[in-house]
């Protein structure tokens, strides 16, 4: 009774969340030893998901070092555990027959997303080394698009005739035991055209007498999802509507496969670190990834960034004049265009999100593009005064003071509007609005401000 | 047979996800005409998730008016599908008798959620409304800080003592009926002091003999959650060990209440949208805010970042004579800054990115700060090298050229460096990272680009 002990239990609540640092240590040694056995030690005492987040704090030579020296200690279940990236690196040093032997014991979601970013030649190699039935299955599986609900569905799942009873539920599970999928929420009800009438969840089913009939206690399907629907939006309505598993219908709309909320979960967050990453202006980034990786994936956004700053730069020229005669111009100007860049990243942040979640649609389009703009301008008028009384102070120029706080008005109003409008007009265009918004509202933010400031001071103070 | 034609299904999952632009006119034409029966209908008809997406598109007057007109429609499902700032405003309308109507057949949690944001006397209120049963529940939930496992967690679960078989269990599921949860996933095995011993998943109970014991079928539990961990930790563990439920365990290592799946999507989502706001600088952020909550949320940010944008343009102050003498200094020095700004926002972005998932951990930290330097370096050396060139077809000037050049170098290393450091110390300090390291970053990057710009070109050009 109290073999375990609280304490025992606190132990492991709090080290269960942190990666093993010690471990991380005794790892990097066992590579620089290219001690084989060690490695493998060292990764098969621990659960397939601390595995992961040990390797992850390798670099990626590191870790291809690593799958040379001990190429069984990458199991499927830790390769499916694994970033993309590094996942990617590890199977170009296994040999087609080690990655068939790592696949086999896993789901097939699973095993095709570890197939996925193989190149063509060795995933054929790999699939020549499984049984006809897994390749059948697992080549099904890519049939469809990559971030599909096609590509991410299980084709394990438990289907059901509607005439059935909780009693005969049961004694088929009991029989089939071992080829059903590891774990399940619901059970299909079909009709003889195999397409979904319903879905009893398995609680339900526990507490079900024997003789109560499937098609008296199912639910009806909220939600049925094609298989070429995107991962975001499949994620998207099992997040709204609290879904556990959705049946995935084929055209004819026969049941093909099922989607649960644990892969949901995964895309949830990918997506989120994307969205993330884009508005930074970063394409994709892994912590393992190489100087050269990162300098690629933000050198693209750096030069669209250079290209518009020139273009702000340009705008300053028009004023040479003005800035050759008051020189405190140039020394104001980075504060309105920094003013407006920070606003319109705010009210972009804020669209983004809520393009996102789904609750910026055309009905309150029109709300929320005049709030952000009054807000703008709220904001600009606050932040005019004070910008204002600072400039009076600094300079003792009550008229430059009055430029900076109009010029402060303007940028802002048009910060709230370019904040929202870009990225809805980017979605409208069909564009990711997370992609690519942030430039140009720091365009616009950056090219107002300055023309503002620069043009009022040329107008009223020269 | 052919009841369920493909074409219906595919029409229900198209509409599923996107929210009912026309219901969003019905429902705002209700409102404005004051026709409370109206209102009752459409949201009424509609699944409570789809009111809650139909009522996020109005404003919060809209909303209010709505509650005001139509209380009884404001069900507890309606209420605890709604974003918090919204429910808030509702519940302030409605009634203590009508809230504690909605919540009734509500799990404790969810009633929690609904009560959580009430003032102490209006929920004190509430509370004397519902049974002596409810009411002890409900406040067994406000025992725990908001945001952790204690107050998210279910208390209602299925747990059976370790000599049970599989036939037992169901037995009792099938007598206890209407008192278990709604859904559960997994049936908790508890020792004599009802300390959790291991799980069975209804699945596997369901594919078991009748007389299989517990105990042989139950796997270990990989975690146990403390009822005053954080949600953002919990939610870290199910991700990470892709975990359906988790028992929550007392101080005396009993089995106190269970945290669901479905819990743990909403507060994924709910903390990358603080991460993703807090880094843009908002500090929370509703659809529905008035302009008045928007700028509430905003002005701090901005007043922070006029503050360092003042510091910045100190800097510049200082090389007012080199920007007298040469003009062109003044039009070039914005760019500098942007792209320092643009490079650190990457840097940071990665950073927060991997902190949240804990992929970035002492053990890294070294390789991954000398990585983002040398990715700064080298970006650095490619945009000095395009810059540089522009710059001296701009102005006919190789020397000027070679000052930016420099400086952009110098810059991106620092934006780099400032992306990774910035937040980490913050961490180190207990402060989150996401909330204030942009502000940081971009002063860095500001003050170290017109300082070396500047700084430069006053000791190579004058």
């Amino acid at each position: 009774m109290s073999e375990i002990a609280p304490e025992i239990e606190i132990e492991e609540t709090a080290s269960a969340a942190e990666t093993d640092i010690a471990a991380v240590g005794r790892l990097a040694a066992a590579i620089a030893d290219r001690d084989g056995l060690a490695i493998r030690g060292l990764l098969d005492e621990c659960h397939p998901a601390d595995a992961a987040d040990i390797l992850e704090q390798l670099s990626k030579e590191q870790v291809s070092q690593a799958a040379k020296l001990a190429p069984e200690a990458f199991t499927g279940e830790l390769l499916s555990e694994l970033q993309w990236d590094l996942r990617d690196d590890i199977t170009e040093v296994l040999e087609p027959q080690q990655i068939a032997e790592a696949i086999r014991d896993l789901d097939s979601d699973d095993a095709a997303l570890v197939l996925e970013e193989l190149d063509d030649d060795v995933r054929e190699a790999v699939l020549s080394e499984v049984s006809d039935e897994d390749r059948t299955l697992l080549e099904s599986h890519f049939e469809h698009e990559e971030e599909t609900a096609g590509r991410l569905m299980q084709r394990d799942f438990v289907a059901a005739p509607e005439h059935w009873t909780v009693g005969d539920t049961i004694d088929h599970m009991r029989a089939a035991g071992e080829d059903l999928p590891d774990v399940f929420f619901d059970i299909y009800v079909v009709n003889a055209a195999f397409a979904p009438m319903g879905a009893v969840a398995v609680s339900q089913l526990m507490r079900s007498k024997r003789d109560a009939r499937l098609s008296d206690l199912m639910s009806d399907l909220r939600v049925t999802i094609e298989p070429d629907v995107d991962q975001e939006e499949a994620a998207y309505l099992f997040e709204k509507y609290h879904l556990f598993s959705a049946p995935v219908i084929d055209e004819a709309g026969r049941l093909t496969g099922m989607l649960t909320i644990d892969d949901m979960v995964d895309v949830i967050q990918e997506e989120n670190k994307e969205d993330m990453l884009a508005l930074a202006g970063v394409n994709d980034a892994g912590l393992s990834d190489s100087v050269i990786d990162s300098v690629r994936s933000r050198a693209p956004w750096l030069l669209v960034n250079l290209a518009t700053a020139i273009l702000a730069s340009g705008v300053i020229a028009i004023f040479e004049d003005a800035l050759a005669a008051v020189v405190a111009l140039a020394v104001l100007m980075p504060i309105v265009a920094s003013m407006g860049g920070n606003a319109g990243t705010q009210s972009l942040a804020v669209a983004v999100r809520a393009i996102a979640s789904r609750d910026l649609t055309s009905a309150n389009a029109r709300r929320v593009i005049i709030r952000e703009i009054l807000t703008g301008l709220v904001n600009g008028v606050i932040f005019a005064v004070v910008m204002a009384l600072v400039a009076a102070l600094w300079f003792q120029n009550w008229t430059l003071a009055g430029v900076i706080g109009l010029a402060m008005v303007i940028n802002l109003a048009f910060a709230g509007l370019a904040g929202i409008a870009v990225p809805l007009a980017l979605r409208r265009f069909g564009a990711d609005p997370a992609v690519s918004s942030s430039v140009f509202v720091t365009t616009v933010t950056d090219v107002i401000g300055f023309f503002a400031f620069l043009g009022l001071a040329a107008i009223i103070l020269l």
